[in-house]
Order: C-alpha cells, then sequence, then structure tokens
C-alpha cells in the first residue's frame, strides 16, 4: 500500500554538481525524489539539451545518496522534457488533462511504485415499482441493438456510485428516483471500450419518484416500464439484466433484505474522509453491541 | 456509454491541403478522427513548428467535414509534438508507459468523450477459520500503525478481485486461501495514496488452507490468528476492519448465506469476454426456471 507521490515537505535533495540547470527535488518519506517542473524557475529559457545533461547529473546525485524512486511532474506546455527524460529511462505514470508525471525506478528489483488508476466503474439504474411491478428498461442506441438493459452509464470523477445511478436514469430516461441499494457487481478486464483497462459495473435499486418517461434520444432508441415477469421471461436482454431481473423478483416476493447491500458512510481514521460502504444488512444487535 | 477511440478502420480522412506535412486521420463511428503519431512516416525529420502549422490545418479541414472530435496518439520519444498541440487546444486524456494520448473536442456544447479509468480497486482478504473461530489480521508497517486490520493491497492490472485477495493475503503473511465470497464494497475519493483518483476497496471471505504465518516484514509489523470475538470487541481497528469482523460473526452463528455476495463467471453478448458477477445468492428455482 503506501502514498507514493503525495508526501513531500520532507526537505529537499542536496544541490547537484554546478554548470547543470538546478534540478532540486523533494524528498518523500518512502525514499523517493519528485521533480516538479513547474516550481522551476526560467523553465521557458531552460532547452531540451541542458535538461537532459542536467537531470543526468541529478540522477547520479539521487542514486548516490540511495534514492529508490524518481517522480517527474511536468506541465503539458513544457512537455518538450518528457522525450529527454524516456531516452534516461524514464516511463509514463500517468497523465492529467494539463499534465503528465513520469517515473524512474532507482531501487533494487523490479519496480515497487504503485500503479495508476485500474478501472472505470459504470452504474446501472434497476429502477423498479412495488406498487405495480414495473421496471424501467432502456435500448441503447449506440451498443446494444433491440437488447433491454438498465439505463447507466459511466461515473464521473468523484462521483458516489448511487448519484452515479440516479444521474444516469434521469439523463436517458427523465425519471426521477432515489437510491435504495447495490445488488451486484461485475468485473471485466480488457473491455475495448475502456483503453485497455478494466471495468467495474455496478448495479443499484432505486424506487421511482416520477413516472412519466422523456427519453434522451442521443442515447436510448426505446424506453419502457416493463412488468418485471416479462422481463425474467425476455430472450433479448443481456445475461446481467436477466440475472438481476430474477434477483429482483427474488426480493419482490421473499423480502428485498435478501437481495440488498445497505449503505452506510463512515469516517477514515488517518485521512478523515468520509467513505461509503456497502454490505449485507446487519441486524442492529450486531451492529450496536460490544463484546458479544 | 459507446466504445470510443477502440474502433478505427471505417476508412480515412481526405487529403489536407497541399504544403502542410501529410496529417490523415483515422475515422471512427462515433464521428471522430484518430491520429497516430506512431504511424506517420519520417517523423524522425519533423520538427515541432511544421507539424503545429500541419495540425492546424487538419483540424480546420475535419471541422469543415463535421468531425467532432479529434484522438492524438504520441509515442514518449516524439513528445516533443505534444506542447504544439496543447497550444491549438488538445488536453491529455492518459498516458500509458510509452505513449499518451490527447483529446480535442469540436462538437457543439462540453466535450462528450469518455474519461478514463477513475477508481484503483483495492481488495483486503478476510481469511476465517470457521473450526478454530479465528481471523487473520495484520498491523501494517507503514500506514496504520497499531490498528488490525485485514492483509490486502492494490489489484494488479487484469487481476480478478478473488486472486488478489489470495495474492495479498500470501504475499504478506504467507497464508494460502481460497475465495469464497465478497462480503463488502467502500468507495473513497480524492484519497491521498491514489493520486486524486477514487478508490474501491473490497473485503472478501477466504478460507485458509494453511495456518503458519510467515510474515512479509516489508508490509507487515505483526501478524496473528485472532479469535473473530476479539476482533470485534478490538478498539485499535479500523471501522471497516471492525464492521467486518460484526458481519462475520453474524455469518458464523446465522450462516454465511446471510452475509455471502457468491461469484459466477458469464460470456458478454457483444464482445464474447468472460467477465465474473457476484450478488446474493439467487436460490437455484429463480435461475432457472423461465417465464416465473
Amino acid at each position: 500500500a503506501g502514498s507514493w507521490g503525495t508526501s513531500g515537505g520532507q526537505g529537499y535533495t542536496q544541490d547537484p554538481p554546478v554548470g547543470t540547470c538546478d534540478l532540486r527535488g523533494e524528498l518523500d518519506r518512502f525514499g523517493g525524489v519528485s521533480l516538479n517542473l513547474a516550481r522551476l524557475g526560467a523553465l521557458d529559457r531552460l532547452d531540451a539539451a541542458a535538461f537532459q545533461k542536467g537531470l543526468q547529473a541529478a540522477i547520479q546525485q539521487w542514486r548516490s545518496e540511495g534514492r529508490i524512486a524518481v517522480w517527474l511532474h511536468i506541465p503539458i506546455l513544457q512537455s518538450r522534457f518528457i522525450a529527454p527524460a524516456a531516452s534516461l529511462g524514464f516511463c509514463f505514470h500517468h497523465a492529467k488533462s494539463d499534465s503528465s508525471t513520469l517515473t524512474l525506478w532507482l531501487g533494487e528489483g523490479p519496480s515497487r511504485l504503485p500503479g495508476y488508476a485500474t478501472h472505470q466503474v459504470g452504474v446501472g439504474g434497476a429502477v423498479f415499482d412495488e406498487s405495480t411491478r414495473k421496471i424501467l428498461v432502456v435500448q441503447d442506441r449506440n451498443q446494444l441493438k433491440n437488447m433491454w438493459t438498465f439505463p447507466g452509464g459511466m461515473s464521473e470523477p468523484g462521483e458516489d456510485i448511487g448519484d452515479t445511478a440516479v444521474r444516469e436514469v434521469f439523463e436517458e430516461t427523465g425519471i426521477k428516483s432515489e437510491f435504495k441499494s447495490l445488488l451486484s457487481i461485475r468485473q471485466q478486464h480488457a473491455n475495448p471500450g475502456a483503453f485497455g483497462k478494466s471495468d467495474m459495473y455496478i448495479i443499484c435499486r432505486l424506487q421511482p419518484c416520477s413516472f412519466t418517461i422523456n427519453i434522451c434520444q442521443h442515447e436510448c432508441s426505446r424506453c419502457e416500464w416493463m412488468d418485471l415477469n416479462d422481463l425474467v421471461k425476455a430472450k433479448n436482454t443481456t445475461p446481467v439484466t436477466s440475472r438481476v431481473a430474477r434477483l429482483l423478483l427474488y426480493g419482490y416476493r421473499e423480502g428485498f433484505d435478501k437481495i440488498d447491500l445497505t449503505m452506510e458512510e463512515f469516517q477514515a481514521v488517518h485521512t478523515g474522509l468520509f467513505y461509503k460502504l456497502f454490505h449485507k444488512e446487519l441486524p442492529a444487535n450486531y451492529k450496536t453491541i460490544p463484546g458479544m
């Protein structure tokens, strides 16, 4: 685990040898050093060859100090420094909108640096109306022609699972709904739509707050409230949709507590950040009584 | 949804205006155009200024043809072309080891291009021995000093949840185990250890196949088989560990079917890829009987 590339403020490396450009990195508590080009002065006047020479000298220095890794942060408009770094052995770790981060492993053996995000997260909303036994289904205009599925889509950065479900259902169908539980998780690798990354698809149970369909023409060709029994019987549906329809039928008949993962919010011990935890509902006596 | 940046093979754009460098993109079925610099000839002799001029002309052409987005793939050693593209409005979409991908949105309104991976996935293994009521717990050397938690760590690219749990448990503790079920999912945003991305942490129930602890000194300061009742009572543990301990106690007393999400493998309709689906076990009659 660990928190590479985040700590900082543990001091700086020693001055580099005289005669090279001044590349002082910031030390981290894992034995790495971090160099952020946005913080260097006079960057516009520095050419790529001088940078490469300076970086080579700095690497030698860091190696002699026993540093095990280098993180290099480069603003997109200064990307002329990427190829010189790559020719010294740096690789991309990741890039976001306006900057990239490269790494070089100096330690023994294979790199122990943490990777970047490995999954995209999609969420589908199974909007089920208990009073009428109707379930909201769509046919996707782009992908799954004539197959009934649940409305849904990709989580936006920083968005909670339940919020994605409610937002996507509304965007695609015009139906307002409320998060009730998490029902199912699918993990898939090498999905061609995920740029070679993995895909986590989560289906939530939602309760409708409105009933008038207002379809998004961009995304859906059809949308309707279907009797749950008909979705269970339907041939033109995906295996996951069919399975979740059966799960909902089980819950509808024998109680949703049989199928629901409920959500609770907790606060992390070290960071103080809030997070959401999903699992089968725990009876109250198990939650509260200490030392059972 | 959709599968941007993956299709290709739908023909090429028209020839660019004479006098600029030859930047012919590949069309995709979503109305975008994709330009892979690795496929251009004579790239080494092309300078950044000529590239910028050629790209500007090509964008004008693509715009006039009604293309709505441009994808630009650049090998790391050709990164001198990034800044010129950025000055024409391109941003990084993502980067992997030896190449980066930039995008420019030409359509109306805000970009509808899909984002990149948003989550890292970690997995913890709750190795519980029913016959002795003992659970395997560790104290992390780096992060959670003196707090009992379950062994675990980040999924490697393309690795299944259950495999991560079994691998991490073995690496940290030397205990061999077998995947039984998925118990709990935590979603957390802006975790400082995740480079600003979100974090999905999944806890699995594992059954031990060996019992002799062989601790990894890099990662753990302590490891032991603890009575489950003691973990439920423990003060020096994280909220998630404590909650999952209570969940396990509930399952131990009243049946693990109360808490387990079991796993099944399916095959995707369109891609033919296999994937794993987790949800509360569905009684056999609900799985098999059509048209209930």
